[in-house]
């Protein structure tokens, strides 16, 4: 007998149906022999329709008054899933953020999680029953609701997997699993079977953008193993643990696209101290949120800073940059929409070389161009045009032989 | 300065623009001088939709999850009042019924009021802020969310306003206030300036049911001043408040009319204990409401009893009493729909004779037949056709001469 916490995220109890289906899963669970302790979100839309009724009261809510809104989201799916498992001849009982002893910081929208007293959670367990709990949620020390942000329901699932020393945590979502690149790019794509946490932070982005990293980085530090699968099928999913030796001989484990991406450079910066940090400290001041940033040696006493930032985001950098290179003198601003990341991600890069070579030659053979590359020690990226990137990624995939699973050396 | 409670029920804060409406009237209140605590309902047609929600995962929803679903929609009206109000320039602070303080028996959907600790509500009233309290809902000691059943934000409006002290307790809703009879009845009806607690709870059904009889009941047990009054306009309402001296001197304060009932006669039946004891267990196990109850003295060993209903019970209740006629070797049953209840109320009737003849008397001369009499010390009612309640009321409210207002000896 095992403790697992299943996380379902929006889509998976979308409609009434749907929280029936989940409700027959976690049953299934339970009679399989196991503890479940199940984290839900909101049902699909019902958070963005709390958000257009804040804002046709108020221009600007209250983040404190956000928190207690949203948080109904939640509370809703937890009370259903609860009922749809009683109905079903289960026993289940549901549990708000703050009643699982999820204590977090008072930062609304945005806390952080500071404790889990699981009390709750563990009385319910031994008494037989599935705890459903709402994701997304806690309370301060001192009472007030407070939401966890973006990814808020999979950083619960986690923390509670934590907490309570759960054997594994699942993911169900609407994507099979973490692919080998985004299947819809790349159709021979293969579904990985496992990841290290490493990995799966630098592929953030792989399969329909699967979890936010800061969900992955909790994992990581306290060392829960989980699992990313389907809730709309029974097939295993990707399970992302801590790394094995075995995990080096793994040279390539996936590929990662990012598109709508858009490139500033700002050229003949003066190589003097400073500089660096007032073009960023604008931008910060703007709250652009910058991705890769690239300065390569100066000459003359000159050298150019490019990054690359969501494209979104790229007439309001300009904006702010302009006076900015005025100010310290910078010889001009280019700027780039249409380009996009590609990146390969594999433990074992770490020990074995070549792996630029490879991709570099692979593109070139492409005729694919590249405009910036930064290297992490896991992974290599690359930033190309968003019209060759469908092209880059086939191309990669086969390079690596990934359509065999992952690239050993 | 004067410290006030408001309630706003589901019409009143039904849309963003009626919440905008409600947080303008509430600044209004407090830039009057006055400290506001301002207690909600959920926005009307949220419950409805949450109840048949819970229908669709279950056939029969548990009732503690039915309290967590339901808490979603204050939750949800009081983060907008409060969102509305800050951008409006004041300062709100929101409180769930368990912030609030709060604490209930355990009995899901229908508990009770089990004491207030009114620490959060003071803290922010002492710091300046409007304070938004949810209705209908409270916890248990253990931390179990729990709803109060119908009219529950009443409840919560006049429990708090006790628990608090405030100077008064103003029921916000979409009628002006109790009027002699329904308008819609009687076109000459006229509002009601003040009224006390045993006439309100005996006019419970006037104006629109206002409300249910257990907050009024509340309010008297502890002298809690309260108002009825509209939320669309500024017209003064009617207070209820504790009985004067003066207020005997009102014969009759107004008239309370229900339709949709029924009468049921369980016949000649054997005049021995044990039979009426009989008949209304079976009843009472089958969740029959019963109203009035009428058992005239017997005559040769029998006796007839009848009861009204609400029409919707009709059938279920028959079918119940079937079998226990022949059991206790009654008669037969006798069983019609189509009446309707005609109350008179008013404090005077206590020390002034002559209301009862007053009242018969102007039926008799309508044609209008009396078919059961029920007496109360401030009350007479009587069951007449249904199809006759329009005319009745009419030709009561002119015999008494409510049109100028309450009828004096």
């Amino acid at each position: 007998m095992s403790l697992l916490v299943q996380k379902y995220g929006g889509t998976s109890v979308g409609n009434p149906e749907r929280i029936r289906h989940v409700a027959r899963r976690v049953i299934d669970t339970q009679r399989a022999g196991h503890r479940v302790v199940t984290v839900v979100s909101a049902m699909s839309g019902v958070t963005d329709g709390l958000i257009k009724l804040a804002h046709e009261v108020s221009p600007d809510p209250t983040e404190r008054e956000m928190d207690v809104l949203l948080a109904t989201g939640e509370q809703t799916t937890i009370a259903l899933l609860a009922m749809a498992i009683d109905a079903l001849g289960a026993r289940a009982v549901s549990l708000t953020g703050a009643q699982a002893g999820i204590v977090t910081d008072g930062v609304h929208t945005q806390a952080k999680i500071a404790n889990i007293t699981p009390k709750q959670i563990l009385h319910h367990l031994d008494d037989g029953a599935v705890v459903i709990v709402a994701g997304f949620q806690g309370q301060t020390m001192q009472g007030q609701v407070t939401t966890l942000g973006r990814g808020g329901s999979d950083l619960t699932a986690i923390a509670i997997a934590s907490a309570i020393g759960a054997d594994l945590c699942q993911i169900f979502t609407d994507v099979d699993g973490v692919y080998t690149c985004d299947p819809r790019l790349v159709p021979t794509a293969r579904k990985l079977p496992e990841l290290s946490y490493e990995e799966m932070l630098e592929m953030a982005s792989l399969g329909s953008k699967v979890m936010q990293s800061r969900s992955v980085e909790f994992a990581k530090k306290f060392g829960v193993r989980f699992e990313v699968r389907s809730s709309f099928n029974d097939n295993p999913g990707t399970m992302i643990i801590d790394e094995t030796p075995s995990m080096e001989n793994v040279v390539i484990r996936g590929l990662s696209v990012e598109k709508n991406q858009a490139k500033v450079t700002v050229g003949a910066v003066p190589d003097r101290p400073g500089t660096a940090a007032r073009v960023f400290n604008a931008l910060a001041e703007a709250r652009v949120v910058i991705d890769m940033i690239v300065q390569n040696v100066s000459a003359n006493g000159q050298t150019d800073i490019s990054f690359t930032l969501n494209k979104a985001d790229l007439a309001r950098a300009e904006e702010v940059l302009r006076p900015v290179v005025a100010e310290i003198g910078a010889g001009g601003l280019a700027a780039r929409g249409e380009i996009a990341k590609l990146s390969v991600v594999g433990i074992g890069m770490r020990s074995h070389s070549g792996v630029a070579a490879k991709l570099f030659d692979c593109l070139a053979r492409g005729g694919i161009n590249i405009q910036m590359i930064t290297t992490s020690e896991i992974k290599i990226a690359v930033i190309i045009d968003e019209a060759s990137v469908a092209e880059a990624a086939n191309l990669t995939h086969a390079a690596f032989g990934l359509e065999q699973g992952a690239y050993t050396a």
